[in-house]
């Protein structure tokens, strides 16, 4: 079950990172492709549409990113949480994990790394800043290319605590007539 | 209605921080405090406890916390949703928020800034390094010390996601038994 993706404006993916979901991170570089769960990030800019992310140097993706300098953060649902846990829990040295996970890769449009198709949102990214990396694992990356399924408008993503647990995405509360600005 | 906080090991805040919720961060320095709603944080290490996030120049709070080179990241829940609102749509400059938005102060432990007591969480904070703040208003800090409120486990975290829409945390599902490591 996959629903039909839309072009989204890059300086809007606040939407659905600032919330705080675990992400699926893929990544690409001569040849070897690889997916890792991450949810150590944080939105730094609108305009260019600026993310933070910890990618630790013990994991098989760091040395793709860090050479290749690009990746896509997908952002999985409810409905693959299973594949999400079990992509943190294998290594790319061990297991191709579209093929383990049953994913199915999608050509991106500005970076060789691929989308998932099975994940509500899509960011291609580039490596913009790179001072932190060294000493906090710490990359920041510009979001380049964003594309999301049309619905549902809030997805049902999911967040982690630790220990095993998530956070399931609950209702929607609005309270736009209390802003003054447009944030 | 506060329950009471007990101390809490400052390698774990990421059990609050990780799902990403919107926060509230007190400051004070030479006479002066505040309080900021931010939403663009994450974690960055468990030891040291480091927490990155984004205080744009442009808020009241920027000057005390650069300044004074601490603060307090309070966790609100659903139940302070309005006030949270309110104080991401005032100015410091204009108001005192503790007294607008009838919150308690506490005294900290480790640094000047005030303990929010409605929050469900309160952790005291040191900068720990300011490579990027000139850049991109992004403070690391550390975690020297933290407050919990003893229950719930897992609060009714509240998270944005613009046009004055949050999203707000739903149930918690295990999967611990499909854990590798500690992670």
């Amino acid at each position: 079950m996959t629903r039909r993706k839309m072009d989204f404006p890059v300086s809007e993916v606040r939407r659905y990172l600032e919330p705080g979901p675990v992400v699926l991170v893929s990544s690409y570089w001569k040849g070897r492709a690889n997916i890792m769960t991450m949810g150590w990030h944080t939105v730094m800019e609108f305009t260019p549409s600026l993310v933070g992310c910890v990618i630790s140097n013990a994991n098989y993706s760091f040395e793709l990113i860090r050479n290749s300098q690009e990746c896509v953060i997908n952002v999985p649902t409810m409905a693959l949480l299973d594949q999400t846990v079990g992509i943190g829990n294998t290594s790319g040295a061990d297991v191709d994990k579209f093929t383990k996970f049953g994913l199915t890769a999608e050509t991106a449009e500005k970076v060789e790394a691929a989308l998932i198709r099975e994940c509500h949102a899509n960011f291609e990214c580039r490596l913009h800043d790179d001072a932190l990396v060294e000493k906090y694992n710490f990359f920041i990356f510009e979001v380049v290319k964003a594309h999301v399924a049309a619905t549902p408008k809030y997805p049902q993503t999911v967040h982690y605590t630790g220990e095993g647990v998530f956070m399931i995405a609950g209702k929607t509360v609005s309270r736009r007539a209390k802003f003054v600005r447009g944030l």
